[in-house]
């Protein structure tokens, strides 16, 4: 770490001296600047808890506290090995009807992504209930494990009637672009979201710890003649995303 | 466990020996037909392994497989010391702007709170960003345990401007129902969400594990003449609730 980012990111030392201001709060404050002056931002790394604390002149007890006070607030992140970033959230509407490559195009991300699973077969009984299907109704089924700007930023797995998917081993890119091109895009859905602690599975897939937090989210596309198309379940890391949504009282 | 309580929920042991299909799901089966037929519900427990092994006369092994998997499947829950439940998932809608008073009365529920704290006093940082207030305009706080049914239900947070609360310490019950009185009640609100490993703390005043996953909600609430009257931050155990909205395409 050079002292000339150290300098860049926290300005002169000598602020960090405000009487009857505990010191761990100061530094606080001067990393929350830098973040709020765009001086660090989301997925930067902070130099290191020793430069950090040379140059502000302060115990690394002191700057340790201050971390450890902002990754419990989220604003950083501690990745084992990688050191300590700033949290990059993404913020995703809710109660917008948009796909997962739309979310991440507008964001200016590129868009990836990694095949898990394409099958063709009968539904499961959930499959069944979601989508109105009766049991001997073939479904087409894709997994597929996202990201943006090379980070995995969800699992996806999709069901959709067999009958809407002309060449299921074909599909790349947006489901729904392609359901577009058949004429069947979701105009509607229903949407069921769970805070969940990820498994082992799951959680290696995503690079996230066993058992940490993820938002669950399940979602029935309806088309504009009201058939439902799509069954959606999707898990999101819960360090990568908040939900945003503005809602009315409609008493 | 009287025989008589598992034949309620099982019926006639002798469905169980459908050529071809493992004995497991068939035990995985014959619960979610108790469960979809309402043989038992929401927060019921279920009959001890071995009594369900001994009338089924499959294996206390076939049994834990099965609960096991309904488990991961979240159709049931295990607390340590009181057995296995049907897990109760409270259904909150997310596109309407409702007090959790009001979500649990609707569902008939009887409410309580434990009083964490009260305060009164200067806006932290992230609540003047919240409310729009000078660093000098007192706000209050009220942090409550909120109980459904005597369960642990929500941590709820709420930062009003004092300016609408004519007497702090005297408030029970529902705040939207106090702010309604004040003709400040909000009429929409920006809401955020996000999954969240629940602390210590936290957990423990929630009766869920450390660490378990949760849904942290902040919700700014602005009233008729458009001003930001509430500041709530929540925090709901991820194995009790299912947050559903419908959602329409604008593009």
């Amino acid at each position: 770490m050079s002292q000339n980012r150290v300098n860049t990111l926290f300005g002169a030392p000598d602020t960090l001296r405000e009487k009857g201001i505990p010191l761990y709060i100061q530094v606080k404050k001067s990393i929350l600047s830098a973040i709020a002056e765009g001086r660090v931002t989301g997925g930067d790394t902070l130099p290191p808890e020793r430069d950090l604390a040379t140059y502000l002149d302060v115990s690394r007890v002191t700057v340790r506290r201050a971390i450890d006070e902002l990754i419990k607030d989220e604003v950083l992140t501690q990745r084992q090995g990688a050191g300590t970033f700033v949290s990059e959230r993404v913020e995703q509407p809710l109660n917008h009807l948009r796909s997962f490559t739309e979310v991440m195009e507008a964001r200016g991300k590129t868009i990836t992504s990694k095949w898990l699973d394409r099958s063709l077969g009968m539904p499961h009984e959930e499959e069944c209930k979601a989508l109105k299907l009766a049991p001997d109704q073939e479904v087409v089924r894709f997994y597929r494990l996202r990201f943006a700007d090379g980070k995995p930023m969800a699992l996806e797995l999709a069901t959709i009637p067999s009958c809407y998917i002309i060449n299921p081993f074909a599909m790349e890119g947006s489901l729904y672009d392609l359901l577009e091109q058949q004429g069947c895009r979701p105009v509607r859905a229903l949407q069921r979201l769970r805070a969940v602690s990820i498994d082992e599975q799951r959680a290696n897939l995503l690079d996230i710890p066993q058992l940490s937090a993820a938002l669950y989210i399940e979602r029935t596309g309806i088309n504009h003649e009201g058939t439902h198309v799509e069954f959606t379940r999707s898990w999101f890391p819960g360090d990568s995303y908040d939900f945003v949504a503005e809602i009315r009282d409609t008493l």
